[in-house]
């Protein structure tokens, strides 16, 4: 690369599109030598349904502790597939480029999505790259889009909720949201808070291999966090989610910071969690799944919550002193450009 | 919608995210009611081999004589798919929108795209949205991705031109690119000029079904033009490709407008336009069928040039007057956010 700023020919095609492309990008996401110019990507045929999903990414800023864009937009989009019951197959990369971006951290970037994907043996198999003026998009954004095969006959989705099964989470929540606030806004705490950015597609292989039918849905909490997406279940399952206040994970930091800041943790995104819904009789087998995936020295994977069958739509919480209190979605923003 | 302009908290998955989702994404894409929130989408097994392809799109301004961002999209996506061979089967649509942008230009952004997957008989099966603050984005951007089936066993690629294939365009060229342009900059010609802006794939279907392994390369020439596709094709397939001027089709108003710009047409992007590498013996049959596929009134598909064996690589250009012009990349940028 000559330069070590994105220019706006970058993005045109031409010379300069090739070399960005030849010299940098393919060979970082894909380690392979020359690359195949063409339009599409093609892929062997495969046995199973298909799942699909995309997500563009937008994080400011780019770096943060325990992620950035790259990592995050391959585990979410490998995730969203994992959400489904599905083993990643093949994802996409398309990058939009403000026109003075420094190489540098391109390449940053560059490194982290590939490191990601080999994390999760899925291949980035066809991309794209637009480059634009100055001042007209935030130094970077990434949409990654991933195929993903289903290799079981299960029906897992938000719909799926009954009543008696228990929610289930497999650590504390927040912490991502958390992190990148602190450090977009230069946030000084005693303790570091680091995203929790990982990939769930082998805990939910064994979810699935271990339990079958018993695993009623997954969802990961990103933006809108465990609040959110559990009042979206409840309105999908029309069924009440009773969550138990006593029972929420969250690291004393990501507490801390979130009472300082006057927000609640319940509303912070996640990136590397999943809540399940799990038959009663498995929800045991379930926790000890999770915790034979969770990271050591923190508060383990736990049970939430119960899912009830009157007030469809609704979730509540049991507090500590005992009364009941509503969950809502929140009805603006809590924090942009998260994820 | 009770805003008319897109606010942050419309992307920070709460309550105004549904709504935005609830109320005019879901019902505008999908043309069904309740909307599956789901974090993956889930096809049925499918035969054959799959394509599988990305694109952003930043095109500036969002609306152009002849398309818009939206079509544009999806006809990009469907074309990349044709390209290998492929017809399209599902596509997913990443929105980033920039704060402000009036509501009203998102639907109909997204009535085009519906439009235009219904054109194709895709369907839109998924998506994502972003909101980032006034001045981090550009109005809107515009990721699809799409998932294509091969049913056939050929192998369709840039690499696959060989000496003595003629090389076919399925009509003029330029008139994408030049239609941005002169919307943008708001040039008064004496003639309009409107993008190609066109799906292929029933082109392709028919090129694929008359004329089998006699079809060895097909690329749409969007950004870059015709010359850098070209020069793509030659240096994949280790071929030289030499043009003939006389033979070349460009639209009068694209001709003279090019003139006026100092550009030259033969580098400027298409929506509409593929080129093929035809084994020699089926060109006329491959001329016929792109005849069929051709808007009335244009200067039709023609041959425009041939592959030869030596000088891997290289494009030259036989001119009107009889002499050779190389064809070389465009250095740097010719004409920003095309598409």
């Amino acid at each position: 690369m000559k330069s070590d700023i994105i220019l706006l020919g970058h993005g045109s095609g031409g010379m300069l599109s090739h070399r960005l492309l030849d010299e940098l990008i393919v060979p970082t996401l894909s380690g392979i030598g020359p690359r195949e110019q063409n339009d599409a990507a093609v892929l062997p045929e495969v046995n199973g349904r298909l799942a699909f999903t995309t997500d563009s990414y937008v994080v400011d800023p780019l770096f943060f502790p325990g992620g950035d864009i790259g990592c995050l937009a391959v585990y979410g989009t490998v995730n969203d597939l994992a959400m489904a019951g599905a083993r990643p197959l093949a994802i996409s990369v398309g990058l939009i480029l403000e026109e003075g971006l420094p190489v540098a951290d391109l390449k940053r970037v560059l490194e982290s999505l590939r490191a990601a994907a080999d994390r999760c043996q899925v291949a980035i198999v066809t991309g794209d790259t637009k480059v634009v003026p100055r001042g007209k998009a935030d130094k970077l954004f990434i949409n990654t889009t991933g195929i993903g095969v289903l290799q079981h006959d299960l029906d897992i989705r938000g719909s799926g909720a009954r009543p008696g099964d228990q929610v289930l989470i497999n650590g504390p929540f927040g912490d991502h949201g958390m992190a990148v606030l602190v450090s977009r806004e230069g946030l000084e705490l005693t303790s570091a808070i680091m995203s929790d950015c990982a990939p769930l597609h082998e805990l939910v292989h064994d979810l699935l291999t271990g339990l079958g039918a018993a695993v009623h849905v997954l969802r990961d909490p990103t933006r809108g966090g465990v609040a959110t997406t559990l009042k979206e279940i409840a309105r999908q399952s029309d069924v009440a989610i009773i969550l138990n206040e006593t029972a929420l994970p969250v690291n004393p930091p990501v507490a801390g910071a979130c009472a300082i800041l006057g927000l609640d943790p319940l509303f912070v995104a996640n990136e590397g969690k999943l809540l399940a819904c799990i038959a009663p009789e498995a929800a045991a087998q379930a926790l000890a799944i999770m915790r034979r995936h969770a990271p050591a020295g923190e508060p383990g994977p736990t049970i939430i919550g119960e899912v009830h069958g009157e007030s469809g739509g609704k979730v509540r919480m049991r507090t500590a002193i005992g009364g009941m209190r509503a969950i809502e979605m929140l009805a603006g923003e809590q924090l942009p450009r998260i994820c």
